[in-house]
């Protein structure tokens, strides 16, 4: 050991350590000293070193030379600071013992509280409390804790003998027991613990806390912890430091008190002391909702000292934390202590505002307001209606699914989406509630105000869909069975029919039975400063996954800077359109192909050169035809015979090329580049439809800058073929027409092998846009429409962190897209690169993205804002200097 | 420039180059230059260095100083060694003129015929070969050529005159036109030539040699020669050669002859003069089979002296090129002239005698005819049954497939399993035909002689399955077309019955009407031997992919050196098995699973038990198993009613179920791994099967060396969870039996994810297999069940050079397998690194693995010769010393 402290006192206001010792001190031991640094009455104690750990665990646990001094030394400015004695009859110091490293981690040993309490200290702490019932019980626990965490007598041992006892008493609950009861029980703790451990139970206090600070230390290499540590790969660390602090009661008589409370209203935002108390009472009591807790505010008159003191302190520690805090204390006979202190939760409205005002109060600067006060989740609530949180009843939860797309949204169950369509026009709210949704569906979708699916994933059709519109969804709820014949679904013993009413909150993901109340979207002027500020840190471009102008503008309003992903195959579903279409597919040759592709041309026009006027002067990235073909197929019966008829052909013959276009894995099948190459008539509509769109929007005066994206690339020659077929067309269409257009061909990068060769697909395309859905499907081979049925397993066990088709799996297909920018940028240095998967709109990918130098990121319209954010603190944290 | 030869002749016996200068001479050049300085009669000539074409297009069509005067003295000497004049109007020299660059590529001018004809010297021309029609003809040709390749003046143009011309004449064929009529032809060739270029038909031979020259370094620089280039990334080339190369005739009388041979019989290697000439004709005449060519030995009595010189010629080249060669020649009035020589083609017993004879005749060493005289591909064609080759006739031909398992078979047509099974027990050979298999036909594939399915790829159930047992099969033969009802396919016009014979041949794909020849697998000494000598350079293992004991010693048989990769799924179809593999499937309740895998667990014991012993001594991988549970279910109805009665529930219940399992992408779904920790009870079941039989096997004083392969890893987690249930079954076993044995775990690599984390991976596996079937689906995102519908437009197109499923993708997933290498041997230096995918069996990936360091390739049965001689073949190819 070399000359530094071993043990590092803390309370009375001074500290040997601060917030930057966690090395040594723990997370816990460092966050003590800095509060104690700062003068805050919290209650003293000392931390002894993560070094002394590996120390005893090298040297089969023998403490280094002069340990057990200097922790003689700080039990004795202890007992000094609290005027008590450590194993005093009369008056005991007690003590709580507990680990802490310097990356929270459990496992280890946790807490053993009331150390110091003794057969005759017991008795001076039951006369002391005037409760002998409190201070048995505490001392019953002491042993419990104690055998248990320190010594390794199993808890069940100790609830055995407690079990025996109330059914010696015939009662049911540990109140019901009796102070003789308690003292007896802890006869027979004490008994457990000998014939468990071999001997008496300690009776010294030393002996109490040698024990316990060894057991803290040994536990650092029990297998759990050992486990963790492996899994989540930390290494390095010392091991654990270990905290000894000081007991403080709130319940030692009518001046003392025990109380939470947050330095802002953590509802709105409100500057005001927000929070509650009890007399007399224990922390737990304030949280297990026995007593009902008084207002914060009445402390004013019934502890007008402390209360003057708690608002000089949550002031304080507002100023040095600078943040809104949440904070927990308890006044012991008249003396207050801060027992802990952390940034408090709050709404997105109350995270605004309260960003707004600690800038406008000087507690600090627009720059750590936009970095640290408002999480980008925040916004999401903002821009999206809520259930009044109050509202809800567990019984009424029918079921819970995936957090599909967030706010939420009540009406009446439907099954169908004609019948949604029609009850939407009548004016009644609804909500579609289907087994899976497919773009059959989207009338029924859009009409709806909210859409529930029993089955599908976070990029589920339905999900998909209803982010884009910033419409409320939880899908792959699979409690609930849908039984479209009955026109009913059955949540556990609860059945629902076609026209009752549910409530969904697509942020939670909960099913709730009945009509809740909603409050709207809440966004006024401090959501507007705020977003000022949060462009000027900045500098990487937000743009919005749209297909259609509605979306478009709605995105630019939000901010958006261009379409970095504008899907071309929901064109198709028009009604007129959906039949040339259809035409198209079944055709058996490429003139029958030319002729019903001709017809669809106007269309394509027609939408692009509206997307293109409300993107006026922004870039615009369209991408060409994606899915297999045989998804613009009918698949039921009815409709197949319809369509037979439409197209002057016998079902029969219908049903065969049906059958034929149908894919085993229809996600790694013929789409994407993979038809524009096999049909190239495809590929040369779209680019007409996209460059005569453009000319035309040119010749009315308005600037348009369009990219067209090739799906699906894997190798440079698919690139190299849709490119050339694009340019040819691009040639004719300018000589048509006379007139040119600025545009570019690039490609997404969605297939792990794009990103392997992107060198050689950046040879010959202007851009890049990770197409994060799909690679994420390929680079774990997960399909997203089947992975529900291990997902969530894979995620409770921990085999998974996060579902990597919400959060951007760095480790993995963060590799491919890392290789994908780097390689990309070796071979074309100016090569545009953006990102344009669901993940473009979550913050710690965005962060991702940001950190490897991309250009943009692509989001559904209503995560725009949160995205701009994002961007703004991936900037702010990259310790890039603001240009100001 | 610099001093060095700009032109260097060859001719006479000599040459300026030789064979290494291909930079500067072209493939082309060099070969000739080669054969030339070995004394070979070739037609004499010159090559101009390719530096001369970089000059020209980087000095706007300039020669450089010097060339003109070079080209001059390279002509004099070639007039000199024919002993005629260029453009003499008597006996005119005559040459051709070919590009060539160091890699051969299209796109560049190929070839003039000719030059040096004139209005005159055509008439000496006809007069020295007493032939005034093949004169004019070849007159009118080479204007149409000269004027086509090295003037830019369309083909078309002249075949519109001459089509003109015979409409006149009123004939068909070209050699219906009369002398006169070509005389006529020259003329109009000619205007057509002065429209189009505004200048006359150049008379001067120097003229059109020196334009011709041009011609050839100008297209170096041809849009189609760039693109080639571009694409095939062919960069650092100077620009092309230019070979001019004196024109000899086999067709100057009685004294003349050309002909082709071939050194050693290719049919079966025998040491013999193989081949065919014709008396005064063209090369062309032999191969155009007008008229009968003659037996190369008839030639000693018809030109003795020609014929002694050709067979000495024969050896030299033999001796010099150490293989067997590919002759052709022409004698022009009395002297012989080697046109060409090149490796011969030959059957796979020819290249095994002939490799073995051209040893013992010393004329190479056994290293290098290993690694040069036999192809992998001929050691297929000896493991197989042939066709008769003369026997196909193209009208019999009723479709092409895919070659998805070597070997020709022929039998009746059945369209049904089990009535293929019950023809098979009467002793009627049967070929199974349909649309494609599953694994509920295996029965049906067993019994039959070969498979043929119209749909699937080489991937594909039928394909892995027959390839895995040898059995010939043609996959995915789309232009058939099967009918179940009514017991018959169409192919065309021709309909193929139930009880009809057709044979098919896997190598090739080919379907074909009616009962064929067929020969049976020839291995015998000479093989034997061969394999011996494979061996001796061989120092990378070849295992096999194995799920019974009979391909274990099959394998075994074959060289096998352990078992790469033994799928557990096939052992689950026996009718007991599949009833309670049915059973676990559809349990709600892991009690329920339980009990039906209890029941499975003595079969898989009784399973390995077998292989162990089969397999004894060497290593055995086991994979847990893979496919989706679903696979196990029926899908037809009457089957499924079935079901449905044996586990005592309602049909539409059981139907229920089996849609609750389906999936839109089984290949991306809930499998692998995801099954096992799902429901870790499988795999603790295989486990304890694998562990047991272990433990059995080895008390029965065998060796035995379990390697348990977890499938589908993505994370590390998810290895770490199967691992830990697979070592803690182990603990449980070798307590039960008191006896132990080493075991593996490792995983197989095949989700891209793996291959980008395999040192994580590492750190926790004993051994990693590549599973390159899946690798490649996931890293080109193409399903292999799916992927014919492009897959054969896109090796039509370009777009990709192989079917990655059958030549491992070394550029995409090849990085993969690289990164997979290299970070688990980074993590783990001692990892045990195989690949068992098809790829193990292909001998270019064979050879891509051994450079990576694999310890061993594992592939069926059949690949495990072809595999070994691969394997062989890099050593010996990658520079290492041979131990000795």
């Amino acid at each position: 050991m070399d000359a530094q402290n071993q043990v590092f006192t803390f309370g009375g206001g001074t500290a040997e350590g601060d917030k930057s010792m966690k090395e040594l001190l723990g997370g816990k031991g460092a966050n003590l000293a800095e509060m104690s640094s700062i003068g805050m009455p919290i209650p003293p104690g000392f931390t002894i070193s993560a070094k002394i750990c590996k120390y005893y665990n090298e040297h089969d646990g023998q403490w280094p030379e002069g340990l057990k001094y200097e922790i003689q030394d700080s039990i004795q400015q202890l007992e000094e600071l609290m005027g008590q004695q450590f194993g005093d009859p009369e008056d005991p110091l007690l003590v709580s013992v507990r680990s802490g490293a310097a990356i929270s981690m459990p496992g280890m040993m946790d807490t053993v509280l009331n150390l110091g309490l003794t057969d005759q200290s017991v008795q001076g702490l039951a006369q002391k409390m005037d409760n002998e019932r409190f201070a048995y019980d505490c001392y019953r626990r002491f042993i419990d804790m104690f055998g248990d965490v320190v010594m390794g007598v199993a808890h069940e041992k100790f609830e055995i003998a407690l079990q025996k006892l109330k059914d010696e008493k015939s009662v049911e609950l540990d109140t019901q027991l009796e102070v003789d009861d308690l003292k007896e029980l802890v006869d027979r703790y004490k008994k457990v613990y000998k014939n468990n451990t071999g001997e008496d139970f300690p009776q010294d206090p030393d002996d109490q806390l040698r024990l316990s600070i060894n057991g803290v230390f040994g536990s650092w290499n029990a297998k759990r912890a050992i486990k963790y540590r492996k899994i989540n790969k930390i290494t390095g660390l010392l091991g654990t430091a270990v905290n000894v602090q000081a007991m403080v009661y709130g319940n030692m008589g009518d001046d003392s008190a025990t109380g939470v409370c947050f330095t802002r209203n953590p509802s709105d935002g409100k500057s005001e002391l927000y929070g509650e108390f009890l007399i007399n009472a224990q922390g737990e009591d304030v949280v297990a909702g026995i007593r009902t807790p008084r207002d914060i505010n009445e402390l004013k008159e019934v502890m007008p000292d402390s209360y003057d003191e708690l608002l000089e302190l949550t002031n304080q520690l507002e100023e040095h934390y600078q943040d809104m805090q949440d904070i927990e204390f308890t006044v012991q006979q008249g003396k207050l202590f801060i027992l802990q202190t952390r940034n408090g939760k709050r709404t997105g409205a109350a995270a605004v505002k309260i960003a707004i005002d600690m800038v406008d109060e000087g507690i600090l600067k627009k720059d750590k307001a936009v970095a640290n006060l408002v999480e980008p989740g925040h916004l999401d609530q903002l821009l999206h209606p809520q259930l009044k949180e109050d509202e809800i009843d567990e019984n009424d939860i029918l079921g819970k699914g995936l957090p599909a797309s967030p706010g939420a949204a009540v009406g009446k169950v439907v099954f169908d989406s004609d019948i949604a369509e029609e009850e939407h026009g009548k004016g009644n709210p609804v909500i579609l509630v289907r087994i899976e949704t497919s773009p059959e569906d989207v009338g029924g979708m859009s009409a709806a105000e909210g859409i529930l699916t029993s089955r599908g994933g976070m990029t589920s059709h339905a999900a998909v869909v209803a982010r884009g519109w910033g419409k409320p969804c939880v899908a792959g709820c699979d409690g609930i069975n849908i039984d479209y014949d009955k026109q009913q679904f059955t949540a556990g013993d609860v059945t629902v029919r076609a026209g009752d009413w549910i409530s969904i909150d697509g942020a939670r993901g909960t099913v709730i039975n009945g009509k809740k109340e909603v409050e709207a979207p809440q966004f006024g002027d401090n959501f507007r400063t705020f977003m000022t500020w949060v462009d000027e840190f900045r500098d990487m471009d937000v743009r919005t996954n749209a297909d259609t102008p509605e979306d478009a503008l709605r995105a630019r309003e939000y901010g958006a800077l261009g379409i970095g992903l504008a899907r071309t195959e929901h064109m198709f579903f028009g009604e007129e359109r959906i039949r040339e279409m259809r035409r198209m597919i079944i055709s058996e040759s490429e003139g029958e192909r030319r002729s019903a592709l001709e017809n669809l041309l106007p269309y394509q026009r027609e939408d692009f050169i509206e997307i293109f006027e409300a993107m006026e002067g922004l870039p615009v990235t369209v991408r060409l035809l994606d899915p297999p073909l045989h998804e613009f197929l009918p698949d039921e019966e009815k409709e197949v015979k319809t369509l037979a008829k439409e197209l002057g052909i016998s079902t029969a013959e219908l049903n065969r090329k049906i059958r034929l276009l149908s894919e085993f894995n229809p996600m790694l099948g013929h789409r994407g580049c993979r038809l524009g190459i096999t049909y190239p008539e495809i590929t040369e509509m779209q680019a007409r439809a996209i460059l005569e769109a453009a000319v035309e929007v040119k010749s009315r005066g308005k600037e348009v800058y369009p990219e067209i994206m090739i799906p699906l690339v894997g190798t440079a020659e698919e690139f190299i073929h849709e490119r050339h077929v694009v340019d040819e067309i691009a040639e004719d269409v300018f000589a048509e027409k006379g007139s040119e257009v600025d545009y570019k061909v690039g490609t997404m990068i969605e297939i792990p092998r794009a990103a392997l060769i992107a060198d050689k697909i950046a040879d010959e395309a202007d851009f890049f846009s990770f197409g994060t859905n799909d690679l994420t499907q390929m680079t774990f081979g997960y399909s997203r429409d089947d992975a529900g049925k291990f997902l969530e397993h894979y995620l409770n066990e921990g085999i998974l962190k996060n579902d990597p088709f919400q959060v951007l799996d760095q480790e993995g297909v963060g590799q491919l897209v890392e290789m994908g920018v780097t390689k990309g940028r070796a071979a074309k240095s100016d090569l545009k690169v953006g990102i344009c998967g669901e993940h473009g709109g979550d913050p710690s990918s965005v962060a991702f993205c940001y950190n490897l130098g991309l250009n943009y990121v692509s989001c559904s319209p209503y995560r725009v804002p949160i995205a701009r954010l994002a961007a703004a603190q991936a900037f702010l944290r990259s310790g890039k200097k603001v240009a100001s």
